[in-house]
């Protein structure tokens, strides 16, 4: 069997510098082996032209596939067009109509471009450009000798969707191909999940792994064969077992979200919802309307912080003098307040302490998020301490777990 | 001078699988980067002893210290011990010491020692070892011709302990210590940054590089010297012309965002702020309440996502059926009607078309954002095409950097 290889270059010295984490390369590589590709090697260099010709070329030496991805910017120190010329022996030129491309996309924004983006426009004879929808750097593919060279912006969203469009449907398939889903839950810790699955997680092919992850439990059942369908075939009966296990606490796999999970079940409903957020300060709407079509669903969102918001959004000053902003009770009267006042089947609150510092003698990481719908108000509390960003990640999922379990009619929150 | 280089090598196939990010390698390069090491490359390889020894032989032959971590645990694919010992041409002994620690850590836990962790006592000739307090896989520092190779166990919690505890106190600091700081901008392209500082980002000390971003573009400088004071008096001068070039618009450097500097300037004057949005859904809202103390100066905030909550919100029936909800004078409306409704000295709107598909005819990215003050309102259109996400992003970036602007009193928005 001929295995393809593949090696994974990121360019750019503000990944030697250690302020980003380079997500792109984990990206790449999971789409190369799900591509039948075996990846040996990662490497990361600077914004050097020799270090990156070397790095590029030895790799291009070694591999049937060589993913670059950054230094396709307009700037001097934007250097991997050069680099990838002198790995292969070339000078670039000025390709006249992807100028004219770059051009118009700058008069479309209303601007001239400016001298230095002319240098996205080169090309290499031989090579060829991938379309960049969504930015100014065209990708460049080179083949030589049967091997090829891809090279891609550094930007996550304009990467991964070159990659989608304009890369992988050309790219020739690897003699193992690996077919894979992810599952993903709510309302289950990852030992219990891994108990319910403990003799599959052992082995190899179908493999089945489980990940905690900042928005629950998920589990990966992955295989490999000759072809996708045979891969799939020899996933399915294994699949077919973890699901009939966990069924109940899966809401989606893949690229399904807990917000977009909800979305359909309202829209196929035809519910509506509204929200009104304290310590999550716009989260749970940002994390909703990340759907498409959440016009149809999703009435109002409010963002009431502080408590004279809070009154006005219909919360009673009594109670709040009572229990301050920061309590089950609050959280529940503004689910009640918000639904009635825009009249929405559904509705949710969170109210919490996200810090740094507590409020209200209360410590940082207390939440309580709550859900009314026809059926009247359910809630619950959270208590994790953490970074403010991750108090608001973890109650704006918390919020939307308890919904989605409550539209799903489970009988426990 | 003597720059003192260094190469990070993580060791794992896992790394080559796309299912974990490899977040060691760039809190090893940060750390390296503040003891005044130059890294030139980092690389990931899978657990091959050749393709481990090629690595980590080829980075100790140009760097003066090679960081390694992963590949000590007590498995056969654990062969990190294995790879230095070839690349030094050493035969790797039990070391007696090492051996009895390991067993002594094992039975304080009432378990045997399984036989593979004998390989975890392994020492070369002129190695020493590097003491785990909280795992059962010692550190080695290898020195051969005045370079260093240090070798970390891969779990983060391990090898930071490691690093801060037994590596770091004992690594000479380079020559050449780097002083930098971050630049953020706003309302400029990279290409235009560029072009202002074009004789400065060609050099090399003091050296100035931009690089775009979500939020905009940044600009760094950064300077090596012997001391931090004279790496900080060596990029002053640079500094300085750099801010007197771009920094209106400039506002922050380093950990401050949009949000921080807005909340700020809110805070320090007394002033109040409201917020209605469309097509950022949340975002706005998500990105102002990720600053600490946010209830002081945000006092509402809205997300008026469908015609009816726009309506419910102020914005007149007539404007909307003239011009749609997308539209300059609906989003200054908004931005109006919000302030009036919550008596807050600014307010800010955002309207547009996320996507996927059009909306009232008009193309995905199209997007107004608009800020009212006592002086009036402001407004500002954007229209970059992107998926659903970017355009959520670079609209709230647009919005606050529209506010940002007017706050600060400059002439141009």
């Amino acid at each position: 069997m001929n295995n393809r290889t593949a090696e994974i270059v990121s360019v750019g010295t503000e990944l030697l510098l250690g302020e980003l984490v380079d997500t792109n390369a984990a990206w790449i590589a999971g789409e190369l082996r799900r591509l039948g590709y075996y990846v040996y090697y990662k490497t990361t260099v600077g914004d050097n032209r020799v270090r990156l010709a070397e790095t590029i070329g030895r790799a291009f030496g070694r591999a049937d596939l060589v993913v670059v991805s950054g230094g396709l910017g307009p700037t001097d120190d934007d250097l991997t067009r050069e680099a990838i010329a002198d790995v292969c022996g070339a000078v670039p030129h000025e390709h006249p109509e992807l100028l004219r491309q770059l051009e118009t996309m700058f008069a479309s924004r209303g601007r001239p471009m400016p001298p230095g983006n002319r240098k996205q426009a080169w090309m290499i004879p031989g090579g060829r450009s991938l379309e960049n929808p969504i930015g100014t750097a065209p990708g460049w593919w080179i083949e030589r000798d049967g091997r090829t060279i891809v090279a891609m912006p550094g930007p996550p969203h304009e990467m991964k969707r070159m990659w989608n469009e304009r890369v992988k449907p050309d790219l020739p398939k690897g003699s193992s191909i690996l077919w894979d889903t992810t599952l993903h839950t709510i309302g289950i810790g990852e030992g219990n999940v891994a108990e319910m699955l403990a003799e599959f997680t052992t082995c190899a092919n179908p493999s089945v792994a489980t990940y905690a992850r900042r928005h629950g439990v998920d589990v990966r059942v992955a295989a490999g064969a000759a072809g996708m369908e045979e891969a799939r075939a020899l996933a399915r009966p294994v699949l077919a077992e973890v699901e009939r296990r966990i069924g109940r606490f899966v809401y989606g796999r893949d690229e399904d979200t807990l917000a977009g999970a909800i979305g359909s079940m309202l829209a196929s409903a035809g519910k509506t919802l509204s929200v009104i957020e304290s310590v999550t300060g716009g989260l749970v709407a940002d994390m909703l309307t990340d759907t498409p079509g959440a016009s149809e669903w999703l009435k109002t969102a409010v963002v009431a912080y502080t408590r004279a918001a809070k009154e006005m959004n219909g919360v009673s000053a009594e109670l709040l003098d009572v229990h301050g902003c920061v309590a089950e009770e609050i959280a529940r009267a503004m689910a009640e307040a918000i639904r009635q006042r825009c009249g929405t089947d559904w509705s949710v609150a969170t109210t919490g302490v996200a810090g740094p510092g507590e409020a209200e003698g209360k410590p940082v990481g207390l939440a309580f998020v709550a859900v009314t719908g026809p059926a009247g108000t359910r809630s619950m509390r959270l208590g994790w301490p953490g970074e403010r960003r991750q108090v608001k990640e973890r109650t704006a999922n918390g919020a939307l777990g308890l919904l989605l379990r409550i539209l799903r009619g489970d009988s426990e929150p």
